[in-house]
């Protein structure tokens, strides 16, 4: 047999999947059930009017290919909402619809990176993000993240070398929960003027903000000529709407141009996007009811989770978004992932551990890491940058109830840990 | 603004969609109705059950992420199928689910080739595989067809270079509807082993097979260790099922450790695949009534379109499967892109001229072709293969009328090229 391909080898596992793993075994065992503050996909369903729209579009024979950018009508549907919502100028044409908009970062890094072309990413990241960039043969470097998992943007200036090409940035941010002023966002947007590097602005979370503002990137652009046009701005239906399963995303070019590259590029990438799915799409953007709904029902529970963990010394900021957040278990004498593991089996309630979230890839030119490794081999250990070792991720997107007792238990857990560590130091 | 990277500058624009642009035009312009022959997109309807399927789920709570390899149960059920049908000796943990074929084809280059190795697609070839080698970062060499488009097993042998490192084979195939019988499938399978390279073999149009036998070239190493196994086997719901806009495929991994690693693959390349699609998926595996009755309906119709394009000399082979044939239309005087174009205007009838199933791709080290590109630069004019400079692509699914209809049309639009050209020689 052939080698696979080093890229494909060098992909780390996901220490969230073994998480993932080990709970789907205790709930099969019969020792569950387990609270999965784990993974984050809301409890909520999505509005019938996306069930039923969906349905229709089946039975109207809406099952042939779509355009591979889209539905038009879902397309034109969205150039509104970006415009009205996000402050965007954008026309029609810019707007591509992913399945989903993991697919649609991927597809953004095949437009923006050339192999061994850098690309700068927080350094406490979604874990895709690092994925991706072994896809697309490009290389990572990372921003330093200050108080609060803010970026520190004279920081991130430092980082930026001849190679650097693009800058990702995620607000909110998964899996820290933080949101950036506008200032920050300013600062970001000029750097990467000044170095004249792309922008991709993944705003997955854009409608679940609590007492801050959401502020698209590509908003700072909209009276620029279209030539100076450098973000890439990337939605998804799965949070604001609780459509994970559906695999609906879409982005929105930063001119024509690279709407037209993006065009020819999703059509090898996935051909297009299941065409009932969009018209689900088109279902859920006229009614935006639901949204307040979810985004107050994770604001009561991001209060009482963050109200608990405070109180037991495990965080020391807020976050602002998104439905995450990262608690510091350091006082436990455990790592993340000890604590993750032994918090299951103790507790049966179920976390990531941050490691996964901050894997600091190191690649040679081309997309290959300095060395080599021989055919078969397992993926290399990548080091986990050290601020993420005892740190945590808690998704409060389940239920109201189970937020109380699972982080009740969390901290019971915590202070046992501490207990011990007590005990044996003395 | 920065430049967009090469490879995706590079990826060729399509003929087939400036045909798709002008036949949309023309019937938005109340010029139509088109008989569209130049999109390979069944005219039936997917069964009921599936539809009632993909609803009752949605109802049911699938809108949650699902596994990013695929819903448990579809994964048996496929499992069961491909033992059964195709002779693969399979385990469940090595069929995963993919949003359509092309996304399962773009996953496995991603897996079987580094920047710069070379995969071995035949000359008139599907465009997509060109456009995903580019994406992938690695290079595309060209095996040679022989009479009625089957592989030259000598010729293909002598394209081998140490850089190959992977051969694509399709049959059926989409342009040609060539089926590779046993023997030829045997010695690509041979010299794929004596020379070690993965074999890609995409079986999308394995339903649709005529007066001759799908043979799946997995099978050939159903007896084989694991270790000495290197088919990756393609398939989709798209033509089988007549559902191309659920964007539905799936992939048989040759061993369990590439099935590991293509887990890895799929979850930044698209996370998962729409829940409610799965399960729609797993009704239409259930019953394999209707695809006899599509394949049926194939039959007449190229029957039909082979008959009438035979008497006027425009084909010289008959397709033994898919739902396409290439027509030669080098005695009208005109290329396959005149022809297609003015056949439009003149008749009403699209066709896809083969130059975008032949181009010539090259490229150096690295994925990145000779010579350099401007910022900004379109794509570069690729060479055509000569052979498919005079032909033009018919895809027979459309109605058993539209087919007659725009067949007649179309000989008689060829008849009347000859006559000018015989005029204008006089």
């Amino acid at each position: 047999m052939p080698s696979p391909s080093r890229r494909s080898q060098f992909i780390p596992f996901s220490p969230i999947r073994a998480m993932f793993r080990l709970a789907d075994e205790m709930d099969r065992a019969g020792q569950g059930p387990v609270i999965r503050f784990h993974v984050g996909d809301p409890d909520f369903a999505p509005p019938d009017s996306v069930i039923d729209a969906t349905h229709q579009a089946m039975k109207a024979g809406k099952t042939h290919y779509p355009q591979s950018v889209g539905v038009h009508e879902l397309r034109l549907a969205l150039t509104e909402k970006v415009t009205r919502r996000n402050g965007i100028a954008a026309e029609w044409e810019q707007v591509v619809v992913a399945p989903g908009s993991t697919e649609a970062l991927l597809a953004v890094m095949e437009v923006a990176l050339d192999p061994g072309d850098e690309i700068l990413l927080p350094e406490i990241y979604w874990p895709n993000y690092g994925q991706q960039t072994l896809l697309a043969s490009a290389s990572s470097a990372f921003y330093p993240l200050g108080a609060g998992y803010q970026p520190d943007v004279e920081g991130t200036r430092r980082r930026i070398t001849p190679r650097t090409r693009c800058i990702l940035v995620n607000s909110p941010s998964n899996p820290t929960g933080a949101v950036f002023p506008r200032e920050t966002l300013r600062a970001l947007y000029d750097l990467a003027r000044e170095h004249d590097l792309w922008i991709l602005s993944d705003e997955a979370y854009e409608d679940i903000v609590f007492d801050a503002e959401h502020v698209s990137l590509g908003s700072f652009e909209r009276d620029l000529p279209e030539e100076e046009r450098r973000v890439f701005s990337l939605f998804t239906f799965s949070k604001s709407y609780a459509m994970t399963g559906f695999r609906l995303g879409y982005i929105v070019s930063p001119t024509m141009s690279t709407a037209t590259i993006l065009r020819k590029t999703q059509e090898p990438l996935v051909g297009s996007t299941a065409s009932m799915i969009q018209w689900g799409g088109l279902a859920a953007l006229k009614d935006d009811g639901p949204i307040a709904v979810m985004r107050d029902a994770y604001r009561r529970r991001r209060d009482f989770a963050v109200g608990m963990l405070r109180e037991a010394g495990l965080i020391d900021y807020t976050p602002q978004g998104a439905f995450y957040v990262l608690a510091d278990v350091a006082s436990t004498g455990l790592t993340g992932e000890e604590f993750a593991t032994a918090l299951l089996e103790e507790e049966k309630v179920c976390v990531a551990p941050a490691a996964g979230f901050a894997f600091a890839l190191r690649f040679g030119a081309g997309g290959a890491p300095e060395g080599s490794v021989a055919p078969g081999a397992a993926a290399p250990d990548y080091p986990v940058n050290p601020r993420a070792r005892h740190l945590v991720r808690i998704a409060f997107c389940v239920s109201d109830e189970d937020v109380k007792e699972g982080i009740a238990r969390l901290v019971r857990f915590a202070a046992r840990c501490r207990d011990r560590r007590g005990a044996s130091a003395r």
